[in-house]
């Protein structure tokens, strides 16, 4: 009998060949066009936040299956998809916990000036005399935009730290923390905004000028989502100028983000696309992908298919 | 009518002053002994980890009462200045939310490498194909020593992150947290020790490298409370062999700690004694230090006295 084939389209996903080699002959884009394989191929796994090779896709007669193997899936043209036919699968609800960890660990390190406070030490430059006084978490408001499993996570863990929590998002929910009546507003009053949404092309540069003044010259802005949707250059300019109090980013409109953007940048603590990055998250991912590839091939429901 | 004379112990507090000054004669050692003034001293300000100077007191004949202007008091040998009859007060309670929110800060940034993930940002090492996975916090334990105010604060923040939450102290309380029998079996059940105890003569050196080890490999050892409570050689060797997963520091035996100690020792965040540290937290000690001294000179009682 012969196996599915399988393409997993970027090389940032190759730790997860030989898992798929148990049940799937496995092509790997990057070692070149699949052209010998271009009629077996039944299934791509890509990661979701990468656009999708709409030319590529149209060379795989036989595709019935996009699964991507993150939670995200912005870089999916779903409409386009659904319209050739292909079956579509992510991994959402697994690695929320962990992107709510990082979310606040961002906080915190922004707050209290701690990639600041580490390099101070090391670098001999720490005194008594000079002691450096920060903000405090304390008495302070967080907006969360989003509030979907990550959102509501980062509003149980501030609410620990005794952050008055506030929200935003397109839709009304039934919630425990009030919903602001527009996103300007809850960055108007709030110190420290979150952002936690989806990611799609209605939302790009969501976070604008307007918004970002609003946090203020004693805000920050954390932004555990994509960077779609914060317009970089603003955010940039308003640290430079003190419009905004600082800001911590775990995403950016280009990853890897380019270093000399952000070299001389005030105020800002970065990471590298690492929230949903644990030991813990990757592999449920890894599993769930591999449930929706055997519940697709034995011709049963996908485990956690794309629903919008 | 004569204002009592005040004078404040170190540099440090050199910001008390104006405040001081609307009430008191003020005397700031750091600008020589004030021997003139030594009949009219009747209150010193001191930082309550830096070690008292006993043969200065001596010099003081008509001294009352020492404010510490912090909650520990760890450079105070409180029975020779009972003895003395000298009135002893502090700052509890005001900043221990404060210290717990960097706790769980640095928590967060050990466990996921947030410092070494915004130097690889800047340096232009972030490669989406050799991206780096971190531990997860998701399903771990978090182990506290000693379960005052900070130790209670960090419960409730560490259980917002789904930790679950054990500790030990040298004396049981009712407390909504399993007590370990031992220190040892703490840090040996636990992948994350979080040091919040009271510091004195009698707990020196409590994690000490039988501790450190039982944290073991893939454990962290975060320290928000004093640095004479942990062996830092011991620490140190233990990061370098990988006998210890990792560690976080708001303290050190000796601060400033001198840099070339932590240079080259992995898995390490540092912080310069930031715990409490905030606008918040300074601002309700100075105007808890005042109404201490305040209460002392109207006759009345210490707002909040030493009552060990």
């Amino acid at each position: 009998m012969t196996r599915p084939a399988v393409l997993i389209m970027q090389r940032m996903l190759a730790p997860l060949s030989p898992f798929l080699e148990t049940q799937f002959d496995v092509y790997r884009l990057w070692e070149g066009p699949p052209v010998e394989a271009a009629n077996d191929i039944r299934a791509i796994v890509t990661a979701g936040e990468e656009p999708l090779d709409k030319p590529l896709i149209e060379k795989l007669p036989n595709l019935e299956l996009v699964a991507c193997f993150t939670a995200g899936y912005d870089g999916l043209d779903v409409e386009w998809c659904r319209a050739r036919g292909l079956k579509l699968s992510h991994s959402p609800n697994v690695n929320h916990e962990d992107v709510a960890d990082l979310a606040m660990g961002l906080v915190l390190a922004a707050r209290r000036e701690m990639v600041a406070g580490h390099l101070k030490v090391l670098s001999g430059t720490w005194s008594l005399e000079q002691r450096n006084i920060t903000a405090s978490l304390q008495g302070q408001k967080v907006g969360i935009v989003g509030l979907g499993a990550i959102g509501a996570a980062v509003a149980k863990r501030a609410e620990a730290f005794n952050l008055e929590v506030s929200w935003w998002g397109p839709r009304a929910k039934d919630a425990p923390w009030p919903h602001a009546e527009s996103l300007l507003q809850l960055a108007k009053d709030t110190d420290i905004l979150v952002v936690a949404c989806r990611a799609d092309e209605t939302n790009r540069g969501l976070i604008d000028d307007q918004v970002i003044r609003a946090i203020g010259p004693h805000g920050i802005l954390v932004n555990v989502s994509r960077g779609s949707l914060v317009d970089e250059d603003a955010l940039i300019a308003a640290l430079h100028s003190g419009a905004i109090g600082g800001a911590a980013l775990d995403v950016y409109a280009t990853e890897p983000t380019p270093p000399e953007r952000w070299i001389n940048v005030p105020n800002l603590v970065l990471s590298p696309h690492a929230g949903g990055a644990t030991t813990h998250g990757v592999q449920a991912m890894l599993v769930l992908t591999l449930q929706n590839l055997a519940a697709h091939f034995a011709g049963q429901p996908l485990l956690t298919p794309i629903s919008d």
